[in-house]
């Protein structure tokens, strides 16, 4: 197989018509094998305020209670994860919807409730990348929602950028694999300007200095575990610049 | 191939955890090849509900605007069925849950707005059978959600039990099929007991005289449809009877 492109793509691309219709033109023209992760925490918790479910959120991590599980396995499982197969099918790209319970492809274990209680949050244990080769090879896109299984009958909420990753480095032990995280940002920022490489030791200095700080710490800490664990290419770069080479930052060993 | 058994069960089903449990134990115990088509009218009514979105129904259908296909597509596809994949995978039992759009298996056309405008509701225009076969091969069980989609980038909520219907009919062109409904009742009853055989003949005379009505025309007709193109078997029975032989009632030609 060529390269595999696992691409992110956060829950704001999902949520506006235009920009989704924008981003699945991009992706469909994309040569090669491709994956994507969605998340969609924004559009669950207008779901949950809808039905009068609160939404408690612990350093940016979704408290997920019986309630809120559901909620989540509607919005990512079923809403948006169908809406981007259909789109994609639209285009003439055949896609297929998972979560790590279909075809048992990613197994997780809910989160230890000590410190903090995060309910049914799952932390991925192991990616079976058996059944994502076969659809890589017949030329059918995987869309994976932020949603895998305990093994034991439990849905668990799974933070989507830890699935890519996840599943970038299982792919990464047989083929080339790119991941590229796409959200609302330019790339990293210093000083309003993208840096288009950034190597571990200059990502410390930029977090000691607080140049880098919140949402975007996690996804280079996934970043570097994944370059650290011979993923190819990690790229950070906005949702509309998928396919311009170069933009965005590069994340280098 | 052995006999694929194609099951169908309603929504009741799906909402009664114990109903369920007891289902899904009886459905894991069956021998052979096997799709799990479900329904989940209640739910969605539910959610609705306390969305507080109008439920509109003629003749037994959902009308289905825009809201309402959001709903459909986050109760049927996310939480009914990976609930079901989730717990088949507990099971030890491999799934894979699956809308019309995942893989392009079904394709409907929106139905004419004349004389009823139903909204975004498909009849089926046909079943690709390609990776049905593939899961079966693998001893992976598909779980068919009641949704397809039009091949236009949208969703399209479609009944459960023509969609058990046409995947049995398609795939009875290559293999033996048994069709199964499974429901609350113990079959076709007269006089409050079970006809173990019923013919399209005696059928049309069960209709005239106002024995058989409602909800189960729908699905005899389908039944008979199914038998006259190929599906060796059409069952309905009870739920809870699944693994009991000669339980219910069984279409004759």
């Amino acid at each position: 197989m060529d390269t595999i492109k696992v691409i992110k793509i956060g829950g704001k691309v999902a949520e506006d018509e235009d920009t989704l219709n924008r981003f699945l033109a991009d992706f469909h023209l994309l040569k090669g094998s491709k994956i994507l992760v969605h998340g969609g925490g924004v559009m669950a918790t207008r779901l949950a305020e809808n039905l009068g479910i609160q939404t408690e959120m612990v350093d940016g991590r979704r408290i997920t209670d019986t309630e809120t599980l559901d909620v989540v396995t509607m919005v990512y499982g079923g809403l948006i994860n169908k809406r981007l197969v259909a789109k994609l099918q639209a285009l003439g790209q055949n896609a297929i919807g998972l979560t790590g319970a279909d075809l048992n492809s990613i197994h997780s274990n809910k989160r230890n409730p000590v410190p903090i209680d995060f309910g049914w949050v799952g932390d991925v244990e192991n990616v079976q990348s058996r059944w994502l080769k076969v659809f890589l090879e017949q030329g059918v896109v995987p869309i994976l929602a932020p949603l895998t299984h305990d093994g034991k009958g439990n849905m668990l909420n799974t933070n989507g950028d830890n699935i890519a990753g996840f599943v970038a480095r299982e792919l990464a032990k047989k083929y080339s694999v790119d991941l590229i995280f796409c959200f609302d940002r330019k790339g990293v920022l210093v000083n309003g300007e993208v840096i288009p490489k950034l190597d571990e030791e200059t990502y410390s200095e930029l977090k000691q200095e607080k140049i880098v700080i919140d949402g975007m710490i996690p996804k280079l800490d996934l970043g570097f575990q994944a370059i650290n664990n011979s993923v190819s290419k990690v790229i950070i770069k906005h949702v509309h610049d998928l396919n311009i080479e170069h933009a965005g930052t590069t994340l280098v060993q």
